[in-house]
């Protein structure tokens, strides 16, 4: 009999170039390269969390044209973003399921990298798996990792895939 | 039938308390960590592979009280130095023998950090683990930390696998 299985995280989000409902190249290879190389054929000896954290529209201008003339409006456009980021979600727990793979998702809100710390904190999973785009250095100082932040921070280990050469965008800061 | 195996690099080092064949507490730590979570019962999944670097005695302190009257003495110095290397190998192979898990592990000279990079390069694993410390930011700056290094240079994904509080000796830079 095996011990419990192990659980791993995986932070995923929407792709910047295609957005909402698809999730970033470097969120599919993070969770194909946990699939290929850690779960492998062992689909009962894991358990895979998927955490997506939606960042607050501070600028607000996905709603730059949206009229707003009643509290419902409000309401209605809270349950889009959140639908929005339920179907991000569907994909990961889809394949889980066609693969036999037991899943957990769940959304938060707020900083990703402050956040998915916090729920390692809280959750306590075995292992951390976030893509990264694999940016130079001075691309890095200006859209800052999240990669980066959690190998510093996340109080479980991590491992940071990055996108295949391949699969990377013309302008790198894309995903 | 399974894809070919996941080839896990495990960079090993031997213990600054007790000395050689012991490994260190990080090493033991990565190793241990590897198995359980990683490898699980899925024994025919994974290849690991060990890489121990020895440093070179620059101060030439081991061979304070050593004479030195013909060139065999220097050979037997070399041949020693290989004999505690292959020591410590030993466990770590002898380990994964019980267990049923193919393995390969070799010594090499120079800097850990740079030549673990090095045979990442030369040897491209799926996934190089390397036990650390878990310095705080004061210690680290003196004893440097090849962890970090890789985590930045090696070309494959890098996972640094911290001590548990409970096997931290007095001094936390002991290993």
């Amino acid at each position: 009999m095996e011990a419990e299985a192990t659980r791993i995280m995986i932070g995923v989000n929407e792709s910047t170039i295609n957005g909402y409902p698809n999730a970033s190249i470097s969120s599919r290879r993070a969770f194909e390269w946990t699939l290929s190389k850690i779960v492998r054929s062992n689909t009962r000896g894991f358990k895979l969390l998927f955490l997506h954290v939606q960042v607050p529209d501070e600028d607000g201008f996905d709603d730059m044209d949206s009229i707003y003339a009643s509290p419902d409006d409000f309401r209605n456009l809270k349950y889009r973003e959140r639908a929005r980021g339920i179907h991000l979600l569907e994909y990961f727990v889809n394949r889980c399921h066609q693969i036999g793979v037991a899943c957990e998702a769940w959304i938060k809100k707020g900083d990703p990298k402050e956040v998915i710390c916090h729920e390692v904190k809280r959750v306590q999973p075995d292992l951390l798996v976030v893509g990264c785009r694999g940016l130079g250095p001075f691309q890095r100082v200006f859209v800052g990792t999240v990669s980066e932040f959690c190998q510093k921070h996340a109080e479980c280990p991590v491992l940071s895939i990055k996108r295949s050469a391949d699969e990377t965008p013309q302008d790198p800061v894309d995903d």
